[in-house]
């Protein structure tokens, strides 16, 4: 082997760094590289938070966060972390099996079955695991299992997909012809599963459910949806996009987040009482880890019943919605039109994105993280807004103005006429 | 297809629980279908805890924790998570890219790099994603990477390795010869990874880290350490049994975990600053999942802090285990030796491991789960103590004579004669 780095480990060298260097350094040669900005929230200021900067601590406005509904600072869901912390403690002390069931757990799976109308619910340590284990726990047990998943399907299910070692197709971004092609070619008599999002988060886009659903049962396909970016928010009980448009019944296994609109961390899938029963029995990544805090599930619990009934946050998270894409179209900023509580602004450019990000935190206390390639496709390089219904009037304001003056300092293009929200 | 549960969706039910009843039907065929007791541990009482059995709650002693220290329920540890909630709210946001990168998590990564005497510490979500993600990005970013594999390695282990599509090798357990057999015939130009455990947490059984280090300098490989059972307790500081064995600045990457002895939630690794800030950058499970909340980065850091000084935890421990392997040895139970907190005691049958762990806690008021294939190989079933600082005297005394009660009924055998620990 020629590379000098790994022949250095002769003289004692640690060599094997330099293949770590290598690929860093192409990161950097494609302005792709990731600084993680410092930042300490503020309990009962959410947006404002604490920005540990190179220069000392700066107040600053998030504007980009998952914790859409604020639900993280919510003095009940605060509340409810620090009573079963003060009294069953810290952790859960093992895994689900190893004395880790602990009963903030059991009542946080009996909500969520409840929540989206399944017989059964389970919980693991994050959605990315609960995609992941899950997806791939479900097609390993389906004999012959085809897979259908859609184009943009996030990296948990593509792991997920990849880890069953299943056959799998790719159908269209959302096109429910290409996917009804794929079911037809598969013929009738094999399994098959349907794996997609209702709401893409980098786009703000929506899936046509009940279409899929229609074909779902035409063809005799299971089906699984991944409603992270949509529980919570949708819906009259927050339950999501498929509660929302009449089809949480035809869906086979809804999987969801605790961690963005429910204000916490970890993740979930719903289903069958039996289906539930398997993963729960098979999935390694179910099996081998600790189970989550009894703080962290009690927190959880009571996110998700405040948003079964309350309807003030969804109301006015779509409300400062409106309002953010109003005065961004009016400003003239390219901002991607959907019907939902994402607000992608393109840029197209990964230095430049990433630059426009530096701007608005150093020079307007604004913080919205870039986001570039592998997240999107290259080419398609955006600003991700999540208007919160803690964002009030003047900081839309200040954001529209922060915008712009970062737009023309950076010559990005604006569209030729300021446009209405859609 | 002939499969008649599959063929009945044609009469509108949902037949693929047909293919997940047929898997659970298995695991009851090999007595091996696990069922979750419902515990509520209660802080400052810890190891009682109340079981919610089907007949009402009841108190009981969990003997089988990973909360190894009870730093779980730790005043300090206790009131840096409430203080943390209570400033910083529930969650943290987001990925660690999208708002989701707190404060104390910042902190957090400090201490550890600091407990390891690494450049750099990376936290995830999980010891089994820290594994999972970390092995296999680092395998990946390697060219031609071989990996050699110790036989017991865990899931979270086998899973990272599997992911990487990296080719591997495996070695007997514990087995230096047989490890630098493979390494000889993988010849010297290639990059080799070993990656082994500290501390094997079903046997309790300790590798010769030292002498795996002595031939991987031979070899030129490098090495990674999983020492999740072995943090916060082994060594001046509770970095480990490598810190113990004088071996830590000669392993590349120590793997750790916030969720035993640290009585929290989370995993990570700690290595040179490139090698962190590579997976930082290329790992899935790292990038697109959301960060570990201020609250449970605050309480870790604690737990950390607080055995990094105090020795009085590691010190009780190690009396009690030494305790109870005198009490079970003294009743002639057949305890599988060795020189750490672990203390199984072999069943070696899947049914009667299950009864004799029923029998406990419906009876005896002990819990202690059974251990069963996957997690141990087939033949080797064991219940798997685990002492800790807060377990008094009479309770060691109880479990022995309930253990003692519960092997006669069961017709488990008794070593011929009692033996005094070792």
């Amino acid at each position: 082997m020629s590379d000098s780095r790994w022949q250095s480990r002769e003289a004692g060298v640690t060599s094997y760094d330099g293949f770590f260097a290598d690929a860093i350094a192409r990161l950097q040669e494609e302005r792709r590289y990731r600084v993680f900005a410092d930042l300490e929230r503020i309990a009962g200021r959410f947006p404002h938070a604490v920005w540990h900067s190179p220069q000392g601590p700066k107040d600053v406005v998030i504007w980009c966060s998952n914790d859409y509904l604020g639900m993280g600072q919510h003095p009940k869901v605060v509340a409810a972390m620090v009573e079963a912390a003060t009294r069953m403690g810290t952790g859960a002390g093992g895994t689900r099996n190893i004395a880790g069931t602990n009963h903030p757990l059991v009542e946080l799976e009996g909500e969520l079955a409840d929540l989206h109308g399944k017989e059964a619910a389970l919980v693991f340590t994050s959605g990315y695991v609960s995609n992941q284990t899950g997806i791939s726990t479900i097609a390993k047990l389906v004999p012959d299992c085809l897979i259908l998943s859609d184009a943009l399907n996030h990296n948990s299910m593509i792991e997920g997909i990849r880890q069953s070692g299943t056959e799998k197709c790719i159908f269209r971004h959302n096109d429910v012809d290409h996917l009804e092609e794929l079911l037809k070619a598969a013929g009738p008599d094999r399994p098959k599963l349907i794996v997609f999002e209702s709401l893409y988060s980098m786009g703000g886009d929506v899936a046509p459910i009940n279409r899929i659903c229609e074909i779902a049962d035409r063809y005799g396909a299971m089906t699984y949806l991944d409603e992270v970016h949509a529980v919570g928010m949708y819906g009259p009980r927050g339950a999501g996009i498929a509660a929302r448009d009449g089809a949480m019944n035809r869906i086979d296994v809804i999987e969801g987040t605790l961690a963005k609109a429910f204000g916490c961390l970890g993740g979930y899938i719903t289903g069958s009482a039996v289906l539930i029963d398997a993963v729960r029995s098979y999935a390694p990544g179910f099996i081998f880890t600790t189970a989550l805090p009894p703080a962290i599930c009690a927190a959880a619990t009571a996110a998700i019943r405040h948003l079964k009934t309350s309807q003030w946050e969804r109301k006015r998270q779509q409300d400062r919605v409106r309002r953010v894409k109003a005065a961004l179209g009016a400003a003239a900023l390219p901002v991607i039109l959907s019907d939902t509580h994402i607000v992608p602004v393109a840029v197209g450019d990964p230095a430049k994105c990433k630059a426009a990000s530096d701007l608005l935190l150093s020079e307007h206390g604004i913080y919205i993280q870039p986001i570039n390639y592998p997240t999107v496709a290259k080419g398609t390089e955006r600003l991700r807004i999540t208007p919160t219904p803690c964002h009030e009037d003047i900081m839309i304001d200040q954001l529209a103005a922060a915008l712009v003056d970062v737009w023309n300092r950076l010559g990005l293009p604006r569209d030729k006429l300021a446009r209405a929200a859609k």
